[in-house]
């Protein structure tokens, strides 16, 4: 096992009507004047915003707004946030919303404590510090609550990026998966993707006998295998949504992917797909993770055995191990396809002719990436080329 | 899953030599005046006690110390430490140590800033502020690096009490596996088996449909049972020391606990034993945990089967699943008498005639506890019975 340090401060509000409760724990964080960040209007037809002001009003905090974060959120909406929150004297960030909000929250609250252009972040520089950040979460996906981290996409290249510190952890996130229960079935499996994503690239590592981070790695993925049919089937399901919502925060707060080397490839290549296309970062992990496993398998047939078996329940074909790494590769895409999620370039809505433009976007050049499997311009090329043309 | 709050602030710090740093995490959380709270001579000679005062000088840091925290930690010791604290006006407080020192620990930092007698907060009262506290752990069992919890044996009376406050947790605790390669055969399964308890008592539960946490627990528990049978064969095993000790603070800091109803009268039960017979904790409950999961196995007899075919690797009797429940239970008792556990009274070193004292201690008089199966003192007689006569 690395050495590793891990550090996971932010207080967990778990279960139902907890956002009822915000204005206290704003309060008991620091926050007296609050910028409730937020994106389209389902907050406010749902009643949810509505139950935050009140809350708000009746701990003595004042607040402001700011509205109409998109997925995979957009600079120049930051840059309006830093100004408000400038020009009103905000001191507490409250995020209502998902991984894009929350992001879009960092964003900002890092930003209006830097005298530079908060794109800096984004671009290498380490946040040292921010304004305490609160969230309200409504989908279970980014795990964005419980990590440090944030990425957002500039407009100019449409270029999308991430940071990560621990200055960006929120100081409380309040989880009430009734908020969750009137997802549409596509956004529930998009961020059901995006929960196992975050596992597998923790999962996929060289670091040799890190039984505890394994395990804990496999809790997670069983969950979302035994869970996320049923919600789909049944999107009222509140225990099956607990247990949706909980499985994302674990699966992204650091727990689940310390002392061992992980392989980021699949999230980054993916990012150039919902960068160019603008679709679910979840579908785009859909096309790209069983695409990547299937170019990469090799390396490691052992450890994809090991998926096989513990998570997706195959019996070990002992006499030739590879039939069972890619019989697990196998059922993790048509458990994808069955809870609804894309599995080529035309699901997804992206073309194949596009691929030289998405690999140069990537930005490897003639170097490689870190990981599991270093890639290449070339590899990134050749994974996106299964991608395009995969098939049940 | 019920609402729940989940907070674990603590920063970790993981790995090889990282002791050698200990001043400047002391420094980072406010530290200046430092009691360093040890145990017996072990830490001084294998030279643990010197590297903490370099590395506190060499952050420009005072301390002072205090030593002789026996197993089991008396209220004597405590109120010392309290006068110490006072006296010399430290403000901060590392424990290096197990499980004993660092709630000897907690209880003299809580005693410090409370007029009354620390007492207090082991009779029911909640410790609301303490005196900053951190970690270098020496022993991987107690899971109070990681927790708010402390247990204190009052000298007059044998009374073994336990307080739990998230002003209790420490804000650094560094675990570093070497720290444990010198730690004999015995020590080393006593601290295991207190891990698998602590998981076990949140995995038996009454909420129903924790599948997330279900499955954190049984990942915590398979690794125990990988992992220990390898560092008693091999000591210096650094990795399964390493996995153990993650575990051993993955088991207790709530993490696979939340959510869900538990059942802590194994703990409640064996701590009249060591406080009785001064034995190690792990061994008693070696000794209390199989005897109660036969005493309650009706109750829910599914999920012993859980337990039997996900930690112990049962194939599951689907014409009689009481076989598979108790074959459960036999394959963990067999599993403690492995790693050197004892079995019974005899092998404890306890008395079956002490029986109807040890029940009086306990203090359920004619109510019962609550939990997964409430228990009566009629039902500790039985449970003590049964551990009285165990055999493999």
């Amino acid at each position: 096992m690395d050495n590793f340090n891990f550090y996971s401060p932010t207080e967990f509000v778990f279960g139902k009507d907890r956002e009822s409760a915000c204005g206290e724990y704003v309060k008991k964080y620091g926050g007296s004047k609050v910028l409730i960040h937020y994106g389209g209007g389902s907050a406010e037809r749902s009643g949810l915003l509505g139950r935050v002001r009140e809350s708000l009003s009746r701990s003595g905090l004042s607040f402001t707004e700011l509205g109409g974060v998109q997925p995979n959120p957009h600079d120049s909406l930051v840059y309006k946030g830093i100004e408000i929150c400038r020009n009103e004297g905000v001191d507490f960030i409250l995020a209502v919303g998902g991984g894009s909000v929350i992001d879009s929250s960092k964003a900002i609250a890092a930003g209006v404590l830097y005298d530079g252009d908060f794109w800096d972040f984004y671009s290498g520089k380490h946040v040292e510090k921010a304004l305490p950040l609160g969230v309200i979460l409504t989908i279970a996906a980014a795990g964005s609550e419980g990590s440090g981290d944030s990425v957002i996409t500039k407009e100019d290249g449409m270029l999308k990026r991430g940071t990560g510190s621990d200055a960006l952890r929120s100081r409380f996130s309040i989880l009430n998966p009734e908020l969750t229960q009137t997802l549409p079935a596509y956004q529930t499996a998009c961020g059901a993707t995006d929960i196992m994503a975050h596992v597998f690239e923790r999962y996929f590592t060289n670091t040799k006998e890190v039984e505890i981070t394994d395990r804990l790695c496999e809790a997670v993925l069983v969950t979302m295998v035994r869970e996320t049919p049923r919600v789909i089937a049944d999107p009222d399901n509140y225990e099956a949504r607990a247990n949706i919502m909980w499985a994302g925060m674990v699966a992204h707060n650091g727990i689940v992917g310390v002392g061992r080397s992980q392989d980021w490839n699949s999230h980054a290549i993916e990012h150039e797909l919902s960068a160019l296309y603008d679709c679910a970062h979840g579908a785009g992990l859909a096309v790209i993770m069983p695409s990547w496993m299937e170019y990469v398998y090799k390396h490691d047939v052992m450890r994809f055995c090991q998926m096989a078996v513990r998570v997706f329940g195959c019996q070990m074909n002992f006499e030739d191990p590879e039939t069972t790494a890619l019989e697990g590769i196998h059922r993790f895409r048509s458990f994808l396809h069955r809870i609804g999620m894309p599995v080529n370039f035309t699901e997804l809505g992206a073309k194949e002719e596009d691929i030289p433009q998405l690999v140069e976007k990537l930005g490897l050049g003639s170097g490689k990436s870190q990981g599991f499997v270093p890639l290449s311009s070339e590899d990134a090329a050749a994974i996106y080329k299964i991608a395009a043309k995969a098939k049940i």
